[in-house]
């Protein structure tokens, strides 16, 4: 089977970013002295194609899924841990949870392959809710061979696409789970960016350095095992996971439909990489939450060029990240359509320099 | 008169940190894969001496007052402009209006000492309130002698605690608003650590190069003129401003009361600087929110050894950065309070480092 990606076209409008700034230089307040969330707001006005943004029914989507990696030992914690922070996630426990409920975002975990089967539930109205989307019980051993096929890759894009398809709003934040999954992005951001994994590989959840030193030489088995898949799909079909996989898909999906995409960490950021890479212009349309306290995080953000909103040393993912930035997101919003013009309040302009 | 200021207590408990640390450790996450949000947690938890703590009814205080100094073309904008923004303040259109309803923060604006007579009025429910507390319409020109007299800074400084005393609730933000006052701060900062002007002296509002140079030696005069006002308070009253006088005493009150103090930028610091230097324990119950993009700022907050939450080229002042950063700290509550522990959610602990 063939993903079915869409085209992302080019949302430049140098009209509207000038409106916008000018809008933005004539609140009351000195000349660009909100630093970053003026940009901020720059940003979401022009991904909205609008002077008065507002950001409506946001989604926190959460991808799940299990790595071949794993058995490797690549990383501090046992694969079980996927399917139970699944469980934690629905039950209301886990710090996306929380912060979910405190920012009024809904919450949706998706198992895209998750080893163990997780059981279909309904969910309250408000509560977080679960789709089972699972293309395949976690990827085969990457150090191996290829971790999915290329027609099981096609699938998990193809779900992530249809599933932001039936999200209502206008913004995306991305979450994931998956032990082993900064292994993934060790080696997403080592091929698709000509980096050595000795640049590129961290602790993950909590590895010391020995744990780290193994890590990267499972890594690098990968690498060499996948040494032809070079082109982004196949990269990510070599190296990938389900639940990279299936946000590759909904990034371009949300990209396409000019949704605002809030980024997390180091995983969800692999997936942006991918889907950049596919197209380029899906970065337009994405806010980088965060600096994570993982090592590659930096060399991956400096790729895309993107200027991440908080740097607070996380390193947890889940969307935690995304969670914690979103609040400076309806900031940005509300400065442009709500504070008042030096002229409507009667405030006197500057007079020297 | 003389100021009747609060003697504040160290509330360092080893045990509750330790009880702190422990259930963070134990909740289902990596090992301080939290990161900033963890320590901010343990603050909190520490301010309100509990295990779970909870902010309630949270106060955004903005202090205005205007300076002689002003006279003296320290700034890019005219002193009008401060009894202006107290309009703009309390009929919504300010940043910190905007972000403060955002956040459902309550917000008061206080006239310390703004030059021109701000009317009385009454604020329906859930609006700004203004509070008048006005020592004098502006203090005198502190390159000519003191800013005001110890019987004036003393009662800016009784002001501010009773205002505190009077407020609900156990968070207090700090903003400010008066033309001229990062003069004020970096006079502050410069006499109380030892610096030269050249460091603590930046562009505020909006100055140039040859602008700042010329505030840099208006503010050389204010120091030699003031040069025996060494002590804390004697600084205060020679070199500071009605606001900033009045938020020393609000802080020295809210940390008697084991308040959180969420300390804005570089004016709000310069304030919390003075109070500590005064009462060093002071700093147990300040949490700052950002590093501005103001210069001085930096050098201040490592004088106190304060690590902010935010750095996102901010220097509105107002309390904007607050009010932007104040999210973080019911987060980090949410943390302790509502996050699952890896054994009552049933996940797996790490199983190698």
């Amino acid at each position: 089977m063939n993903a079915h990606l869409p085209l992302i076209a080019d949302i430049a409008n140098e009209q509207l970013a000038q409106a916008l700034q000018h809008k933005l230089d004539h609140k009351t307040k000195p000349l660009g002295s909100l630093g970053r969330l003026e940009s901020l707001a720059l940003t979401l006005g022009q991904i909205l194609g609008t002077e008065t943004p507002a950001l409506e029914q946001p989604q926190m989507v959460v991808f799940a899924g299990d790595h071949g990696l794993a058995a490797r030992g690549v990383s501090a914690f046992p694969s079980d841990v996927t399917w139970q922070m699944v469980e934690n996630f629905l039950a209301g426990g886990a710090a996306v949870s929380v912060l979910a409920r405190q920012h009024g975002l809904a919450l949706t975990v998706v198992d895209c392959g998750v080893a163990r089967n997780i059981a279909p539930r309904e969910a309250a109205p408000g509560q977080p809710r679960l789709l089972l989307r699972k293309v395949a019980p976690g990827t085969q051993d990457a150090s191996q061979g290829p971790a999915m096929s290329a027609a099981q890759c096609a699938q998990a894009l193809n779900n992530g696409a249809e599933l932001v398809r039936d999200l209502p709003g206008n913004a995306l934040l991305l979450g994931e789970m998956g032990i082993a999954n900064t292994s993934v992005a060790s080696l997403l951001l080592a091929r698709l960016c000509g980096l050595s994994l000795a640049e590129c590989t961290g602790a993950g959840t909590g590895l010391d350095a020995a744990g780290i030193e193994r890590k990267r030489a499972v890594l690098q088995q990968a690498l060499d095992v996948n040494v032809a898949a070079t082109a982004p799909l196949d990269a990510l079909a070599a190296l990938g996971g389900y639940e990279v996989a299936t946000m590759v898909g909904a990034v371009l999906q949300a990209a396409a439909e000019r949704r605002v995409i809030l980024v997390d960490g180091f995983i969800t950021s692999a997936a942006v990489l991918v889907a950049s890479r596919l197209q380029p212009h899906v970065l337009q349309r994405c806010v980088f939450a965060h600096r994570s306290g993982e090592r590659g995080h930096q060399l991956m953000l400096a790729q895309m060029q993107a200027e991440p909103l908080l740097d607070l040393g996380l390193r947890l993912g889940e969307g935690s990240g995304a969670a914690l930035a979103w609040p400076l997101l309806p900031s940005a919003c509300g400065i442009l359509r709500e504070m008042a013009s030096f002229e409507a309040a009667g405030v006197s302009g500057q007079t020297a320099a």
